[in-house]
C-alpha cells in the first residue's frame, strides 16, 4: 500500500539484468561506447525524427540543462506555477541557465491554458529590456496534477510561445505514463506539436537513473555537449544509463510498464469514487491519483499502512479544495504496484 | 507638463555645482579621497546607526548586489508582483545572486500583506531541499504604486521574515519622497523596523546617478566590496558619486526636494478629483499619481504636450481598474515639476 | 591490454550484486532510505572523524559542488596546471561556484610545493578587492600524473592555504590508490592534514558512478543539501550510489581493489624499465604509469592491441619528455587488469 | 608630482561644461534622448564602420559584458596573463560570462605573440568536451605595461584567434593613448584588425565615468540591451555618459588630451633615462613609464612629494627585473600632467 511515489519503487528486472550484462562488461568512457549509440538511434526510431540525445543522471538535470540551451540575458522561462521546475528543483534552471527567471502561471488542473499564456506573455513586452524577454514555454507531460495535455492543447500552446521567440520545453518525466494514457505516438505530443526538447524520464518507470535530453532539432544542441559535461552530467560510465534505456525500449517494456501504472490508478480511482468516504479532486488521466477526504480517514488509513503523501490544497480548483475537516492526498501507483496493494488500500478506506 | 518620469528629470544645481568641483580636483580613485569617505560617515548621521555604505551607479545594481550578500543555494526572494527587482530589472538579482529565484506576491496598492507573505512561505516547506530557502524579502518603498509602508507595516513584514532567516531589502529609489510623505526619520523606517539593507537612491530625486547600498549591519557587507568590484560598480572614480551625495544631504537638499515634489504630486491628485474628467486608481502618497481616465481624454493630454506612460491595469486593485474605454496612465512628479506644469495639465484636463 | 583508463572498467561483482539488490527492493527517495544512513555512518568510521557526506553520481559533480561551498565573491580557486578541475572540466567549477576563478599553478610531477603555492599567493595581494581572494586550494590525490602527496606535504601545503583563508579541497577521483599506494589511513592524508573537503571517488575503483562530498566540519555543509539539489545530483533513487559504496566498503573490497590495481602498475612500470625500449617519465605511486617511446615504438603497441592515451609532454618534467622522435603515453591499469594484460603489453613491448 | 594612475585625474573643463549643461536640461531615460544618439552616430564615424554602441559607467562593466556576448556553455577567454580581466576585476568576467574561464598567457612586455596563443590553444583540444572551448581572445591596449600593439600585431593575433571561432575583444581603457602613440586610425587598430568588441574608455583621458562597448558586427550585440540592463549598467540618465562623449570627440579633444599624456609620459622617460639613477624597465609607448631604481632612491622620490605604484616584478621581463635592492615602480602621466609636474620628479631623481 506504498502510494508515496513512483520513485520510490526499484527497478524492473530487464533493466537490472541490461545494466548488469553491462557493467561486467565496461567500454569506452564518457559516451564513447556501442551501447550509447544503439540507445542514441533508438531514441531517433521511437520519435520518427531525427534527434540529439544527451544521457543524464537526473530529470531536474535534464530539465535545467535542456532549458538552459536556450538562455539569453534577462531570459524568462514561463511554465506552470506548481510545475516542478519552479517548486522542486531548488532553483536549478537559474543555475544552469546563468541566471534565468522562472514565472509561474495559475492552472486549473495543473494545465497551462492559451488565454493565461497570453496574459503572461503580455506582461512581458516585446523587445522592453527591462522586463527581460521570454525565452522557453515549459510543459510537464503527465502534469503535477497528473493530468495530460492533448496534442491538441500542447500545439496551441507551443504556438502562442513561438509567436514570442520562445522555445518549447517538455518535462516527461512521467512522459510514458502520458503516452500510454492518450494512446499517442511520442511524436505526436511532441515535435509535431512544436516542442523543441524534451525531458525523457526512464526513472519513475522502471529505470534507477536514467533520463534524456532529446533535441528534435540537432542544431539546437550544438552546445550541448560542453554544457552537460561542465554541469557534471556527462558520465564517465555512461553505458550505466544507456544500458537502462536499452532494456526500457526493448519490447515495448516502457510502455507495458507504464500501462500498468496506469491501470493501477484507473483501479484506484474507482475504488475511492465507489468509497463514499473520499472524493477525487481532479479526474486523473495515469498514475497520479488526488484524493479529499476527512482528516480522521487519512489517519486511519496510515495507521493501516498506506503511505502516501498530503498536497497543497492550493493545487486543485477551488471548487474541489478540502473543506475545514478534510485533507488533500496524492496517491502514486507504478510499474510495482499490485492490484492487491490498490485492494488492500480500498478495504482499508472502506473500512475506516 | 512632464509626468513620464522623475528620473527624466535633470539635476540639481547644487548637485551640478558639487559635481564640477570634484571632478576640477580629482583624487585617489575607487573610493580612497576625502569625499567618499565624509560621505560614508554623513550616511551614519542620517541613519542614526553604523553602516557600510557602497555607492554605486544604478539602482539596479544597489537592489541586485544588496540582495546578493544574503544569497545563498536555492535561495528565493519574496517581493511584490510588480516590484523592480521583479519586473523592471531584466534578471540582475538572479544574475548577482549566482541564481537566485524572484517570487512576485500579489497585494493591493502595490504593498505586501504580512497575510500575504505569510502564505507564500508556507509554499516554501523549511528545510524542504526541493522547494529551495527564502533568503531575502524586498520592500519597495515608495512603492511602485506610490505608495508608503509605514513603519509598523514594514517592521510587521520583517517580522514574519526573520522567522524564516530571511534578510530585509529596503528598494529606496524614492527613499526620499517616502521620508518625507510619512514624516518619520530614516531610521525609523530602515534598521528600526527591521531592514537590513537598503538601496538609498539619489538618481530620481536630483542627482545624475548616485545610489548607495546601504547595510545596517557592517558584518554582513564583509564581501561586498569583492562583489561591488567584480559587478562593475566599483567607480575608479568614486568620488563623482560621493559629490552628489554630499551636496543632496546639504542643508537637507535632498528632504527639500523630495517634498517639493510630493506637493506638486498632491496638487495634481487634487486636480484629478476635482476634474470630473479623471478619477485617482491608488490613493498617492508621495509623487506618483494613478489615474484612471477616457482614452480619449487620455489622448487629447497627448495632444495638449501632457507626457506620461500608460500603465497595467493589473496593478491597481480590482474595484478602481479603468472600463471598456478607459485607461489607467502614471503621472511623476519630481524636483523639476512647476506648480505651472500642474496647472497646465489641469486646465487640458479640463478643456479635454 | 587495455590501458586507455580505470574508468573505462565495468563494475566488480560485489558492486553489480548490491545494486541489484537494492534495485529490487526500492526504497524512500531522496537519501531517506537505510542504505543511504548506513552508508553515511560508514564514511565516519572510514574516517574516524564526523563527517558530513553526500553521494553524488560524477566526480566532476563532486569537485566543482564540494569547492562551491567556499565560494565568495571574486573568489580564486588555486590548484595544478593540470588539474581535472583546471583543464578537464568545462568549468564546472566556476559555474557551481557562481563565477569562482581558477588558477592554475606549474609543479613538477603532477605536484604542487609550498613555494610555488605562495608566489600564487603572492599575486593575490590580501583585501585588495580586485585582486579577488583565495577561497580554496584544490589538490589531486592521486595526482594527474599518477604522483601521491605524503600526508606531510598535504598538512604543509593546507598551512600555507589556511593563513590566507583558503579552504582545502581534495581531488579524490583516485582516493582509494592513494590510501593503498601511501598505506596511511584515510584520515592521515584528509582532515588530519587540513583538508576541509573531499571528493571521494568510487567510479574508477569498482563502482559506476558513485562519488561522494565528504566535509570533515559538518558546519562547512550547512547549505549543501539545497547546493546539491539544484545541482540535478541529489538523485531520486540516491539509495543506487548507496548500494554501490556499501559494496565497496565491505571486507576492504575498495582498498583490495586499489591495491590490485596499484601492483598491476608497478609491474607495467618494472617491464618498462626493463625493456631497453622505453622508459619511465615520472616515477609511478600507484596505478598510472606515464612513458616515454619512440614513436614507431608506440604505434606497434597499438597495432598488437595495446590501449592507451598519448599525453601532452608539458605534463612531464622538462628533463624526461619525449624528445624529436618520440611520445609520451599514458597507461592506466584498474582492479579489471590482469598480469596476463600486463605481461602481453611487455611482449609486445619487447617485439616492438 | 601625482603619477599614481591616470585615473586619479579629475574631469576637462570640455567635459565637465557638457555634462553640467546635459544635466540642467535633463531628458528622456534611457538612452531615449537626443544626445545618447548623436554620439552613437559619431562613434560610427570615428571607426569609419557600422557600429552598435552601448553606454556603461566602467571600464570593467565594459569589458565583462562584452565578453560575455560571446560566452558559450565551457567557454575559455584567452588574455595576457596580467590582463586587467584577469588579475583586477575580481571575476567579472565569469561572473558575467556565466561561469566563463580565464586564461592568462605569458607575454613580454606585456604583449601576447602568436606562438604563446597557438601554445594556449593547443591546449584546448577542438571539441574536446572536457577541456572547454575557446569562445574570446582579449588584448589589452595600450597594454597592462604601457606598450603597444601594431596593426599587423593585432591581426596575427585575431587570425590565430578566429582560426578556433574566438571572439577578439580589445580592453581599450587607453585607447585613445594607443591611438595617439602609434598614429593610426581607430579602424586600423580594431576591425580592420579582426576586433569584433571594444571596450572604449573615456574615464583615464578626462572624463568621468564614459565607457563604451562598441560592436564591429551588430548582429553580435542583438542581445546585449537585455545583458546591459540586467548587469546595473543601463543607466537611467544615459545622458550623463552621452554628454561626456559628446565634449570628448569634439574638436579631437581626445586624441589631444592622449598625446599630451603621451609627451609628459615620453618627457618622464627622458629624464629617467638621463638620470643615471634609474633604468626604464620597459620602452613606454605612451603614458606609462616603469622604472627600476634603487629602494633608497625611490623612498626620497616619496619623500620628496612623488606619488607612484610600486609594481610586481614578475610583469616586466626577466632581463629588466630589479635586483636585490631595487624596486620598480610604475608611474602614469595624464591629460592633468604638467611639464612641471615631470620636471620636478627629474630634479628630485636627481637629488636622490
Amino acid at each position: 500500500m506504498n502510494f508515496a511515489s513512483d520513485n520510490w519503487a526499484g527497478a524492473s528486472e530487464p533493466v537490472i539484468a541490461a545494466l548488469a550484462e553491462a557493467a561486467r562488461r565496461g567500454g569506452p568512457a564518457y559516451g564513447g561506447d556501442e551501447l550509447t549509440k544503439a540507445v542514441e538511434a533508438r531514441f531517433a526510431e521511437i520519435f520518427e525524427h531525427e534527434v540529439a540525445v544527451f544521457l543524464v543522471a537526473s530529470g531536474t538535470a535534464a530539465n535545467a540543462l535542456g532549458i538552459s540551451a536556450y538562455a539569453r540575458p534577462g531570459g524568462i522561462v514561463l511554465c506552470h506555477r506548481e510545475a516542478h521546475i519552479n517548486v522542486d528543483e531548488a532553483g536549478a534552471t537559474p543555475l544552469f541557465g546563468g541566471g534565468l527567471m522562472l514565472r509561474g502561471i495559475h492552472g486549473d488542473g495543473g494545465k497551462l491554458t492559451t488565454e493565461a499564456l497570453s496574459e503572461a506573455l503580455a506582461e512581458i513586452p516585446e523587445g522592453f529590456i527591462h522586463a527581460g524577454q521570454p525565452v522557453a514555454l515549459s510543459l510537464t507531460q503527465l502534469t503535477e496534477l497528473g493530468t495530460a495535455y492533448s496534442p491538441a492543447e500542447v500545439a496551441a500552446l507551443a504556438e502562442v510561445a513561438k509567436r514570442r521567440q520562445a522555445a518549447v520545453h517538455m518535462d516527461g518525466a512521467r512522459f510514458a505514463g502520458a503516452v500510454a494514457a492518450l494512446g499517442v505516438s511520442p511524436a505526436d505530443i511532441t515535435w509535431r506539436a512544436g516542442v523543441d526538447v524534451l525531458s525523457f524520464g526512464g526513472t519513475k518507470n522502471g529505470c534507477i537513473a536514467a533520463e534524456a535530453v532529446v533535441f528534435f532539432d540537432p542544431e539546437h544542441a550544438r552546445q550541448f555537449g560542453f554544457a552537460r559535461q561542465r554541469a557534471g552530467q556527462g558520465l564517465s560510465k555512461n553505458w550505466f544509463i544507456a544500458a537502462q534505456f536499452d532494456a526500457y525500449f526493448r519490447d515495448d517494456h516502457w510502455l507495458d510498464s507504464a500501462r500498468h501504472a496506469n491501470r493501477m490508478g484507473a483501479r484506484l480511482a474507482a475504488a475511492i469514487r465507489q468509497s463514499g468516504k473520499a472524493r477525487l479532486a481532479v479526474e486523473p488521466a495515469a498514475n497520479e491519483v488526488f484524493a479529499v477526504l476527512p482528516c480522521p480517514v487519512g489517519e486511519r488509513l496510515r495507521a493501516a499502512g498506506a503511505v502516501y503523501h498530503p498536497w497543497s490544497a492550493e493545487s486543485v480548483p477551488a471548487a474541489t479544495r478540502p473543506g475545514p475537516d478534510e485533507m488533500l492526498i496524492r496517491l502514486v501507483t507504478s510499474w510495482q504496484t499490485s492490484p492487491e496493494d490498490v485492494d488492500g488500500f480500498a478495504a482499508a478506506l472502506a473500512a475506516a
